[in-house]
């Protein structure tokens, strides 16, 4: 758990602003930021014992850090590797890593923009894995998840399989399919979404379940009517103004018992 | 956090009558009822990390209190700010207001019977902001919704947009489809309650929601029976009553941990 | 709260039985149980702000308790009332009742094998309320929801209303419809359960719950078979006896923070 | 409630592999794995009430652990009872055992690669019970179902019961019908879940209800897309390695509030 002084201090208060984007943070700061990235995703059922959540290092660009094997709600500090961009650990310390981080290596090899990475199970999103029915954001909290969400499916390239991301090929795959979106699917398994911080990942992470929920209510009463590419490019821009990010991280961190970092 | 000791003596007890629509009532437990408010509709679900409820100055009618820019869930006395009805801040003291308190000031500008105003996102009710079934009070703890809720579309007037009710003129707009009406869903986005006191909107707005869910279930099994006109507007009346009102008002309040101010 | 001591001792550790159906039981513990009854009740979604449970007096058969009008979360034992069966209070002492006692006191008066009676809002249950699909047991643990449950309208008898159960007339209609069932529903408004005993009210209403959450989710998929007339009796029988109905209290207890009264 | 510092001392830290399957373990800690499984069915809402885990002596493949008749959320290291293979307690000491034991002991029996079962009413599962419509793994974390799950009707050879399993005779017969699965449904009833030991009877069980409500909510969207036999088999392996099946475990574990054993 954060230390809630040092967290309070950098905050300055209830309505601090949290750096965004690409700006230079500094490192102690980023890991709490993914451990309370980790806590809040199993906290908001985004995550079960399953999905992980890593981020780019803020000084090497050739550097990712993720838990060692561990479910989401139960992470900490100690738990974060090092990872080169290959998904060799750097400094394993007897730490077993996730079979699957190779997702999070390939998406960052091939999207400079990109700063976080979040894979999950979550469960409204899963009927859209499994059907033609695609995940199209139809409420403007959900905009941010983007005008087009593509699908993966490991079986097209890589065969009968275990289903999981194992090697850079399949990460690289997976990587080809997500393009220049922000969010991919994976048919039967879950999806992974990218950031350019790890407060937009996160939060783009919950409302692409809250938006794949409303959606699933929302299908049997009619056709839903979408956002149009105008609405989700400028709602996208302001749900991530500092106005409505700042609000919504501190209240998914106060809702998940961690101190925004 | 309200403190007990002074609310409990105002309530006189478990079952106190609370001043309710047009009467006098005193500004510190107003604004008290207001964050109990805040804190009520988090816990129902109704708000999330967006979201927000205001009170209208019970001495001054031209002025609103409304929250700075904080989710609900965390909303506390010294985040309470003053309004004018053009949505200018009193007294700002450095504290940033919603993006979208111009709904609340062109309700109160356009509807003199209105005291409270709730503008949220429940994930129950987005689905009849994005289809073309309507939202009519089927049970009779929701008749307080009232017999027509309207869909108030930004597009129509303003073209693309980010969605958000910036300006005053939107918000009059969106006023103008609300009418005489107690809610109005926005498509792609949410709904907003009017109510003759805090404890009326609050209420108002979860069983909007609680309406809409049963709504939704009940759509895929057959053509749901409607309540008619009479039962809605007789019905309301005993749901506003002091024995239903108070009732639900130390309900919710207890749920949430706050005391009934 | 019950106080743990007393109520252990009756228990006498974990496993005990309960007394049951229209076996006599002394006033103290039985009111103890309507206390914790109000409380299960409100744990598991049966009841929110609205609804109630009652049970006959022990020792007289024309009177029963009801608590004082608050909702069942917060319902302790000085706010237990005893009422005739023509809906009197017989010692008010300034609380106010309930405006829907009729309903019990209407139940009471026409069966004499009721000893508890729940009415409720029960959201799941809500649907069946508003559609011609019927509300049948399809799962075993909910067989003591009866073979046959009716539907009553207000509207049929009495014309346009507040939808709520206030005349003893009304109550007297409701119980004409409920016959010789366990549960009956009330068209846009919920449904009432009668019981052999306090336990097996609530179990029934918490299972017609389940059954209709089930029914729910079941229908979309096709027509769901439902248990056989033979099942049902003899699936109800085994629910109830000691070795099921004791079972059950003592989680739905543990649940609720009560003590097994 | 397991004491932490023993249990802590087998698991060694956070990241502790878990003996698995076949392999021969201690009587106590298997026993303490059976109070946490208990708890973590109860805590994922697999079972409510009702519903029970067993598990295979680990020294003498003739009897088996089942706690005595009381709900999984309540179980505690004494109320675990040894019984035969024909269902017989060993030392009941006074304790009254579940009235579908024979369930247990009939798999057992049948079963030599089965050291554990589960016995549930999972709502999620229940609408498959009910209709046609198949229950069949279409997520990767699923896949651990196994590629059939047949439906047992006690009704076909025993006709009109109170629905439960009651004779070793229906035992047997209901676990012929599972034969080399790993789960059975029960029509109008629950599901039966076969496991190589506690831990994969538990992850299963969980698991079984996580795809019965991902396949609820993807049928209303069109035909989903199952996971092929090959995908099946491999990634039940890959969800039973160490790496998934310790770190699920330990996540359970937490979020029942238990210790790994």
């Amino acid at each position: 758990m954060l230390e809630g002084a040092a967290a309070l201090a950098v905050l300055g208060g209830g309505g601090a602003r949290v750096a965004r984007g690409q700006a230079a943070r500094d490192v102690p700061r980023e890991l709490a930021r993914l451990v309370a990235a980790n806590r809040i995703l199993a906290n908001e059922g985004v995550v079960d014992a399953f999905g992980h959540v890593s981020v780019r290092d803020p000084r090497n660009r050739d550097r990712f850090w993720l838990s060692r094997s561990r479910s989401p709600a139960l992470v900490e500090l100690d738990d974060l590797m090092e990872f080169a961009l290959d998904g060799t650990a750097i400094d394993a310390r007897g730490r077993t890593p996730y079979g699957e981080r190779m997702i999070h290596a390939a998406v960052y090899a091939a999207r400079a923009d990109v700063q976080s990475v979040v894979h999950h199970h979550a469960y409204g999103v899963l009927p859209f894995t499994i059907t033609a029915e695609p995940l199209r954001p139809v409420v403007h909290t959900a905009s941010v998840i983007g005008a087009e969400i593509p699908v993966w499916d490991i079986r097209t390239k890589f065969g009968g399989t275990d289903m999981l991301v194992r090697s850079i090929e399949q990460g690289s795959d997976l990587a080809a399919t997500l393009a220049d979106n922000t969010c991919v699917l994976i048919r039967g398994h879950g999806a992974v979404v990218a950031g350019a911080s790890v407060e937009r990942a996160v939060l783009t992470a919950i409302y692409l379940q809250v938006n794949a929920n409303v959606l699933l209510q929302a299908l049997p009463l009619g056709a839903p009517e979408p956002l149009s590419a105008e609405e989700i490019a400028r709602s996208a821009e302001a749900q991530f103004s500092p106005l409505a990010l700042d609000r919504s991280w501190e209240y998914f961190c106060q809702r998940a018992g961690v101190d925004p970092a």
